[in-house]
């Protein structure tokens, strides 16, 4: 498949690199298209994978991945053109971290809405899947803490992206996946990323994930 | 030790039970002490304890236990007289849903405030230590689901509170506990039920916990 993804920070890069490991094409798309560990990635993934601008990225992409800072989101997918995003699956792996009072950070939404419902509000068109944003980047592509496979939870509105999200993080190692219902189960899963920052925070260790015991 | 219990419904049954079973003298505070359901939990403990008024039961423990429902709490612990708490071991196993508008059920504080900051507020003198929230009651006192050990999360302001409740659980079985800091930490435990809430509902199991990998 090709696959779109904006944002190209530490997970951008990691679940581009993820993608083609699968033997998908990937597109990663930037605000600034010429940053130098760009050169370095696309070395690093031989011809399977470019860069180019957000909408370049979404207009590529069959699959479309949101993996930049949660802050800068909406802005993001607005210039990504959302008309780009219609029919498609489009993975949300961002997180509401709000880091303007300092650390630790809080959340600038939650509770009673998320930012996976705002990025599917805003994206009406898009088969939106809540996935990925509950581990740390390289965890997310190599399934396996201390031996341990975490569980990874998704929520979305529709069934099929979801089954298809399902089958990718099976093919990617993922043996332990939760689909938890329609995108407002997003709250859960973006709350839990306070409470990550935290059990990490006191463990001096960001290699660090749930597993769901049932 | 003598410990109060402030609540009587199924978490402040079973871990006066709990504490029973490990030597402790129990008695549970309640709005009303002639619900026949404690007549027969004091006849299940055999003399070990005993059933009063929320500032019976305040007076009446060296260390106390909130195990109210969230919206009763503050209202509960005043009711029990602040002055009771003062120089205890308090340990707080609330939590802040709000059922108000219908299921599932949201928080009626989170992200940058808590439950257990609420009561710390309200009771300076205690040393409070946020325990037990995120997991069923029966797991409380015998902490295994499927075979592996839930990992406890607490958080408080107090050192040697902390160390005292860990000593509790490691006799209980929680072979895995965590500190995650001061009582702010709560905020990640009490919104970590939001999710505890959807996960169950998906499984449709409540015998549902969360192990940390690290």
């Amino acid at each position: 498949m090709r696959v779109g993804i904006l944002g190209s920070g530490v997970v951008g890069q990691t679940l581009g690199t993820g993608f083609v490991e699968h033997g998908d094409e990937v597109r990663i798309g930037t605000r600034n298209p010429a940053k130098s560990e760009l050169a370095v990635w696309q070395r690093s993934v031989r011809g399977k994978g470019s860069v180019g601008s957000f909408a370049d990225a979404a207009g590529f992409g069959e699959i479309l991945v949101v993996a930049c800072l949660g802050s800068a989101a909406e802005e993001v997918v607005g210039a990504a053109g959302p008309k780009n995003f219609d029919g498609k699956l489009v993975i949300d792996a961002t997180n509401a971290l709000d880091f303007s009072r300092g650390l630790p950070p809080g959340l600038f939404v939650a509770v009673t809405d998320s930012l996976a419902e705002r990025l599917q509000r805003r994206l009406p068109g898009a088969r939106l899947v809540k996935c990925f944003n509950i581990v740390p980047a390289p965890v997310m592509v190599r399934p396996s803490i201390a031996g341990s496979t975490p569980t990874m939870m998704i929520a979305g509105n529709d069934g099929a992206a979801k089954k298809q999200v399902e089958s990718i993080l099976r093919a990617w190692g993922w043996t332990d996946v939760l689909d938890l219902g329609a995108i407002d189960a997003a709250r859960g899963l973006e709350m839990l990323v306070y409470l990550w920052v935290r059990v990490a925070g006191s463990l001096r260790n960001f290699n660090v994930a749930f597993r769901v015991l049932a």
